[in-house]
């Protein structure tokens, strides 16, 4: 059985730092970042750089990512079965409720958006495919929390970041807002990211039962909640029958 | 000066052998495709697996591209310049001319598309980018080969694919085409990639006036071209137009 290779794992480093805060870094940052010596950091930058992984600015020296990663993620894309089996149900989900609709896996505590479905009208949206959401303040992460798909302890380490008054940063709140979810199998995230928008998901399970993914539709507040501000059953009802449809589809047994 | 690092090269090329081909592979067939032992295969696989730059399917036992990538080529989009600036120019040309218009650098012998813009109708369309188009037989692709923005030759070493009975595949005929564009200042491709399409490319210059990408629309051949077969000068004007203003923007003093 051999060991994890060093040098790959720092390379990955390197482009998830390259991949977060300022996107432009020079040798100095990135080693210091890593606390690798400046001859190491060079050598797995030229490397990538030699690879197209990542690019140097011929101007300022600074390095960023490089163009073989948006192949390499797009060909994520092509072969993930989660996402090519959803599609026309999340399709169907963004006709019929009127809302966008996205699916999520977890990655690096995080959810990553998987497909993007915009809105049925003609508004102005940008697509979310590649961005990471946040696990406790999104109804796709708390769905992904709720059934262990994404671990809970490493999400509470760094503190649960307050993005508006209602999001729960408290551990006690968050537990049992989970507990509730499994019980009655959705999730819902009401004004806890943004104020004035609200949304919904539901678990995917995949072959063999366990939830590999959750799918959601989000949109304006009063739009997805009804005056008392809980979750229009209508859309819930919708939601789940999507994300039943797709577990079946994905080979489970029960859904 | 270090040398490049063998481990983060042959990450590499596993990650481009899976983004090709048949995409889930087998241990054995990744070693064997690389010419690596398995052992030494399968300690990258791991690692690589590790950052989440590759999956394992659970049932099979083999390896596809992992959810980080997904994140790290959205990253890229994000940091493009020549992405950024032309955004608007791109979406202005679409509504402008009534085609689909892309964006193009050159990746690994191939056209990598940055940025796509759906023609502005209601038509079933699917997003191109991150999609590799052939150098020699995309208007996108012979701009920059005609500015040697990407390599003539790695390219005519394969041998240049028929697509169509259109498609160049003569070294001499594309020679000639390729020195033509560089006289007029834009490239053609009419029926060279799909019987009844056709597209238009110019050159986008980036500080220093070299060539740094290209922006071209494409779509039905009777309404890209004239009942001569000839790409329609409103078009090419439009088109132009658009380069000469994301050139201008990139900061390149001539355009």
């Amino acid at each position: 059985m051999t060991g994890p290779v060093q040098s790959i794992e720092r390379a990955a480093a390197i482009l998830r730092l390259l991949a977060g805060g300022p996107r432009r870094l020079g040798l100095g940052e990135v080693a210091a970042s890593l606390g690798l010596a400046k001859g190491t950091a060079h050598g797995i930058l030229r490397t990538l750089q030699h690879v197209d992984f990542v690019e140097q600015d011929p101007a300022t020296g600074k390095y960023q990512l490089g163009a073989a990663l948006l192949h390499l993620g797009t060909s994520y894309l092509d072969v993930n079965e989660l996402r090519s089996r959803s599609i026309n149900w999340a399709d169907a989900l963004a006709a019929r409720s009127g809302e966008s609709v996205r699916l999520g896996t977890p990655l690096e505590g995080k959810v990553l958006v998987v497909h993007h479905v915009f809105r049925p009208d003609d508004t102005f949206q940008t697509l979310d495919v590649g961005s990471l959401l946040p696990l406790h303040a999104s109804s796709l992460g708390k769905v992904l929390l709720a059934y262990g798909t994404a671990p809970l302890e490493p999400a509470l380490e760094p503190g649960l970041e307050a993005y508006t008054r209602h999001t729960l940063v408290e551990r006690s709140r968050l537990s049992r807002a989970l507990a509730e979810i499994r019980e009655r199998g959705w999730a819902d995230e009401v004004q806890e990211m943004s104020m004035g928008e609200a949304g919904i998901a539901a678990p995917i399970r995949g072959h063999g039962g366990l939830v590999v993914g959750a799918i959601g539709l989000s949109g304006q507040l009063e739009r997805v909640c009804d005056s008392q501000g809980h979750p229009r059953s209508s859309l819930i009802n919708l939601l789940r029958e999507a994300a039943r449809a797709i577990s079946r589809d994905l080979g489970a047994s029960r859904w």
